[in-house]
């Protein structure tokens, strides 16, 4: 790119006014996809660690009742939400960072670094998740698992509801990424 | 940056060098990288679709008999392995105009883009996956899932191994997206 350098140097100062101003307007749309992003990670990581219900009538041993943390991967899927949704709070400010200062760098690298890791982790969370409860709903024959929705009614909505959370915030990573990767390309 | 335009024009000859130096060292490693993930997922695509186990007793009516694609997830795995691994294959032409072309920018912003869509589609093959094996492996007593591997072994180490590959190659993804985006902070 050097040979460039003095081209560079030669533009008008109108569009290198513009080409900050571009630049400001991403770290401004990065800021409130993270907003967006801690709101549905947080109500997903809520919705389903206070779920449970059980069930109007019980033997004399058994009271029927489901709660998330009898399955595992629930209790990953509330731990993997948890988690991003407090990275999503920390990387906040680190965001207003490159709205006011749009020609940064590094902060941009360390959000990249950080957004890849947590994408990683909130979409094995979410398709675990959503693993578990398609065969909630389903059951599967040929395993002889047999499907609990027709019991636990309500415990399978809102186990359901929660996954849109979650999976919004995988799609805010995803956009995340590439606007850091092209805020990154136009310097 | 435009300040600091004129102090790289005045740079010595060498340090330019050393810098073309380390991103072709990049693409070398990306090219590396992205042959390791071509392998490690088409080899769990294949280990988990060639996976089925028929147990040596039978009743009058039925084989007992346990195939991958009698757990839909298990389908979704081999599908999104091969997807993966026909990417990496797909991507390799472009990772090698990146080690001649050590400057070009487009192709590593199209690469970021690809990869980080790639990884959250491998992931969630991969922890969905993995949410099924320990399922078969442990079962689960509230919701009155038995462990599927008591009976079916063989099958159910396959499967287990079958992860492996597939997380090599989320593991490869992120240091992919993170070696890409180095790059182009480097420019």
């Amino acid at each position: 790119m050097k040979a460039d350098a003095p081209v560079v140097l030669g533009e008008p100062k109108g569009y290198t006014a513009q080409k900050a101003g571009v630049k400001r307007g991403i770290a401004i749309l990065d800021f409130i996809l993270r907003l967006v992003g801690f709101i549905g990670t947080l109500s997903s990581a809520i919705m389903m660690a206070t779920t449970n219900e059980t069930l109007p009538f019980f033997t004399q041993f058994i009271r029927f009742r489901a709660e998330y943390n009898d399955l595992p991967t629930f209790t990953f899927f509330v731990v993997a939400n948890a988690a991003v949704s407090a990275y999503f709070l920390l990387s906040l400010p680190l965001s207003i960072f490159n709205i006011l200062r749009s020609s940064a760098k590094n902060s941009r690298i360390i959000l990249i670094i950080f957004d890849t890791g947590m994408l990683a982790l909130l979409t094995a969370g979410s398709s675990a998740g959503a693993a578990i409860v398609y065969l909630a709903h389903r059951g599967n024959t040929k395993a002889n698992w047999l499907a609990i929705c027709q019991q636990f009614n309500s415990f399978c909505e809102r186990i359901s509801g929660s996954l849109i959370g979650s999976y919004v915030g995988v799609t805010v990573f995803i956009v995340l990424i590439l606007l850091s990767a092209s805020a990154l390309a136009r310097r």
